[in-house]
């Protein structure tokens, strides 16, 4: 185990693990072979106690850092966060982050090939949940020998997957930092999501989704993106970004006339994920996080709560809307309610559930200042904000 | 003329009128001939000085009252508000609403025959703005005998219509009364119009916009419905009605399991647009949307705001995001500022965009506040949002 352990130790590209055993899923089933796309950054302790897991977004992958190439432009989506003395300090952490379960960069998802058929599985791929990525990233740990987590951390769908790792493998972790991210989403996120779907199936491309490699419905996961860029950004960024601003760009012509800014900008975001994203994964992917709730399995949400041991941060964002900062406060309070250590931060920002891959000053003094202080004083975060610190005994 | 007005004194149902001349448009070019739809409720006064024009929403039509019926089974779209002891009393005002140009219910849009061609227009309509619909309504109303309006009042874009009315014609119009209206929309609400749009020319029976009558793009309209259906609501209207509850009604059958019930909500809104609205005069339609600026044509925003002589009632809407109530007082305080008796109101309620057409109560205290007593007092109002009176002299 430890000479696999040192195969990765200086590894900042992508590695694959395929688990040793089938993994039984959430909703039923088992899938199998389950293989893990990821990358790690730093050096494992001798003690293996310096472990941070990362968990990316909707459309994120393993690439958390690791600098900029063909494949990844702008570099890691959390680049200025993981590094020599950046907020997750890789001289004194190792950070992990793996592509999710269900995703389309590496890991198993609907796009793999079903042993049974030969073929891609499609949309015959089981529907995966939140508590199915969490296990697949334990097992993955587990092959490498980590068995305790310094912290987990992620925003959205990957801030979601750190609360079920604190729940559902309480020993397991020491600390847990949520961005834009609470317990379970409302019915207007859902109907987001729900639409995107249906743009995607809407596209004649999609194919029932037995779509040849390649060949998949790029106008309906376009459609589906650019509703979502929407629900990331908010009224504000957005007014002060485009504005009542013409294209200056070309864009698809229309019967209409010119086109906003907005629009230009919309369909080059489309275009954009187009080029490296599965349109089936989007659906699974969507439908883990409508799905996801924290209380499910448990006798009740109190019972799944009181579970954490972790010290866990949670931090809203004042202009999201996707996972509005009250809705992520609430479980904060919640939390404490239960008895954990559990703090509350807000990011004042116009960027909406974005800020989390946008604001990196205050990104990195909150994630900085949580993990080497706990917390207090957390520099660069609105005081008023934070909950009052009452440790638990 | 009084003979053609005495026509339509006690009609209740959908009359036509084509325009005598053709209609230059606002963009350039002419159409002809211009026929509107529209209906009446009340008596027209001797004098002609007791008219209501109302101005319906992007897929509203000339039915705002008049009963329910097998096409309309709730009823007109402000059934409770125009009556004989309503808030638009049709023992005192004579109201009239007509269908705007570009629409599908009666009046020319999109789908009428082209004279030129004898075949419907489709994408080969001109672009047509709020100006346009404006003028088309100030021209009905001439040759119907109306000089002078005692009220024009709207919602959403019709809003936005009746802003129009008292910027371009201020001799002709007493008061205007607008809910959830704005001088311009801003990206976020442009943005989900264009996604709607192209989820509508993503359908492959779209055509290009050529598709016969009857089969037109079905899906791609429907989406655009579900799209605009989440922005006409809000977070808190969608968790009180719909919250994580699985769908109890058959909804389509999906590979990714059961649906929400907001999913099985948005599918049926969808369909219910389907069977009564014009795929290609919803691009039209949310296209005048985006494109309206009142400070268009005018040296200035300021110019354009000082030509109104109407007083004028600006009802926010406090859970409204796509036109938020921010919004909508500004440009009340903007007209008070370039000297207009200009006044604003806020409805309190979860309903979002949508309250101006669920929150009849406050609805009708309102208006009726408004019309009667000027605004003084105005039941059933926060009376903190209003701004202090101060008439101009």
């Amino acid at each position: 185990m430890y000479q696999v352990q040192q195969q990765f130790m200086t590894a900042s590209e992508r590695l694959l693990h395929t688990l040793p055993d089938p993994l039984p899923l959430w909703r039923g089933g088992v899938l199998s072979p389950v293989t893990l796309a990821y990358e790690t950054w730093g050096t494992l302790s001798p003690a293996c106690d310096n472990v941070v897991l990362v968990l990316h977004a909707l459309t994120g992958d393993s690439h958390a850092a690791g600098g900029s190439s063909t494949e990844y432009p702008k570099g890691g989506w959390w680049e200025p966060l993981i590094g020599p003395g950046r907020a997750f300090d890789t001289d004194r952490y190792y950070v992990i982050c793996s592509n999710v379960l269900g995703g389309c960069q590496g890991s198993t998802g609907p796009a793999s090939v079903n042993p049974e058929t030969g073929t891609p599985y499609g949309i015959d791929f089981p529907v995966v949940t939140v508590q199915d990525m969490v296990r697949a990233q334990r097992e993955l740990l587990s092959s490498l020998g980590i068995r305790r987590l310094a912290a987990v951390a992620g925003g959205s769908i990957g801030g979601m997957q750190a609360l079920e790792w604190v729940v559902r493998y309480p020993d397991d972790v020491d600390a847990a930092l949520l961005f834009g991210a609470s317990e379970r989403i409302g019915p207007q996120a859902i109907a987001f999501n729900s639409i995107g779907r249906d743009a995607i199936r809407l596209d004649p491309a999609w194919k029932d989704g037995r779509y040849e490699p390649g060949e998949g419905p790029t106008g309906g996961l376009a459609l589906a993106r650019m509703i979502g860029m929407v629900t990331y950004q908010s009224q504000q960024s957005m007014w002060l970004r485009f504005g009542r601003e013409l294209a200056s760009r070309p864009t698809t012509t229309s019967p209409l006339g010119e086109k906003f800014d907005v629009e230009g900008y919309l369909e080059y975001q489309g275009r954009s994920l187009v080029r490296r994203f599965d349109a089936n994964s989007y659906l699974y992917l969507t439908r883990a996080m409508d799905l996801y709730d924290v209380a499910e399995g448990w006798e009740s949400e109190e019972e799944a709560l009181a579970r954490v041991k972790a010290r866990t941060l949670h931090v809203g964002i004042s202009t999201d809307w996707l996972y509005p900062p009250e809705d992520v406060r609430a479980l904060a309070e919640k939390l404490r309610a239960a008895g954990s250590d559990a703090r509350y931060a807000q990011i004042e920002s116009v960027h909406g559930h974005d800020a989390f891959l946008k604001e990196w000053d205050v990104m990195t003094s909150t994630i900085r200042g949580y993990l080497d202080g706990g917390g207090d004083g957390l520099p660069g975060i609105n005081a008023e904000a934070r909950l009052p610190v009452t440790r638990p005994a």
